[in-house]
């Protein structure tokens, strides 16, 4: 039987998603929660990966088990294997086929930006906290250029021989108080392309790049062109959508 | 000179606000934060207690101290002497009588909630988990009652030999998503009220008691009448107010 399931993480201790010898990662405490419940080893496919830090409130995953309960007794029983840094929602039988990374048509990922001039305590854990004064509004003339199919190369790499195209469906920034959100949605992203686009921005909010400088660095397809990148903690992974009859529900 | 800030903390890992023995609290490094830059023992006053992994947006602090340079430049000095889970905010000069605790005309705490069937990792820090469906409603018919000015002793203790009588300005329940959060402003509050509060409307949200059975122990005005008492990391100091001529701005 294929299951998917939505994955929270908060990505703080880890080594990422991605299973790595002798480090922490999210996916190795999901396969050794399954491993254990199975009685043998339990591999899981996954959306994407997600940098050391990085958060995620709906990575998705799939894996083969044989279960003879309800999938909601699965999520119960999973859960009660995972560290409170992991947890695992909305469990279902999938397609014997499904695979979350290949299938995903949609992913958003969101950036927090805590903007004040003092720390905030409260919001260390999942922002990044700049400092001086961004101005939103420029931030958002580089946003919008970047809605579209573009070739994203100043702003990630992508894996060995494969173009560095992908289509931004959404890209804005907006204020909440102090915290400044950057929502991105695209149907696939190169590596560190959102901290790499972040990063970047921000040097458009704070006056030390202007838009145009942005917009020649973007079309420059030239990695060495961007700014810098935004630290991993502000970073996460919201959700990820894939065509309805992908999902066999 | 005298100064007024306020403090934000994350409570996670001190024992409280109040100085203790050999126990880390936010007092000890607000003190010692002082003491080092002004090369002498200096204390603080503050507006109130909290316990153990009770968190804070607005405490408000006073102290005396002798410095040469704007107010502005003391919170950055101090700011940089203060591990990343405190940190002042609006620091001004203070009358130089004036008192966090005894001047306070107006206190704000919030309590959140996180409800829903599976915990959330990113939520976990500040905000308590509770699996059962909670009926808002319900819990808002109890929040109801608490408002004006009545005698407390079910809720929470006195300082010895005074009384349990406070006013409550305004107490609501609010749903964002998944997150209940109990606003309530009072004049003050007595020790552990807030917490034997939210206890004990959640046992009304999810049915276990009645509304009529939260008001009897709300009117016996007995501790052992209360129900439980929620945990401290779901607990933020939001605000204490003052009357505008006890700042001296």
């Amino acid at each position: 039987m294929r299951y998917r399931a939505e994955v929270e993480y908060d990505g703080t201790g880890y080594y990422g998603f991605q299973r790595q010898l002798d480090q922490p990662t999210i996916q190795s405490d999901l396969e050794q929660a399954l491993t254990d419940l199975a009685g043998r080893d339990i591999s899981i496919d996954f959306a994407g990966r997600t940098d050391s830090g990085v958060h995620a409130l709906g990575q998705v995953i799939a894996f083969h088990l044989d279960w003879k309960h309800s999938a909601n007794d699965l999520l119960r029983a999973l859960n009660a294997r995972l560290s409170q840094s992991i947890s695992l929602n909305a469990l279902v039988a999938a397609r014997p086929d499904f695979h979350p990374r290949f299938d995903a048509r949609r992913r958003v990922y969101d950036y927090n930006i805590y903007n004040a001039p003092v720390r905030s305590p409260y919001r260390r854990r999942y922002s990044w906290h700049v400092k001086r004064t961004l101005n939103l509004e420029m931030m958002n003339c580089a946003a919008k250029m970047i809605i579209g199919v573009h070739d994203f190369a100043t702003f990630g790499q992508a894996p060995q021989g494969t173009v560095t195209v992908r289509e931004v469906f959404e890209a804005e920034w907006r204020r909440i108080d102090r915290l400044l959100v950057f929502r991105v949605a695209a149907n696939a992203f190169l590596q560190r392309m959102v901290r790499s686009l972040v990063g970047t921005m921000v040097a458009v909010g704070d006056g030390s790049w202007t838009v145009m400088e942005f917009e020649e660095a973007f079309l420059a397809r030239k990695r060495e062109k961007a700014g810098q990148t935004a630290p991993a903690h502000g970073l996460f992974m919201m959700s990820v959508s894939y065509e309805a009859d992908s999902l066999g529900e």
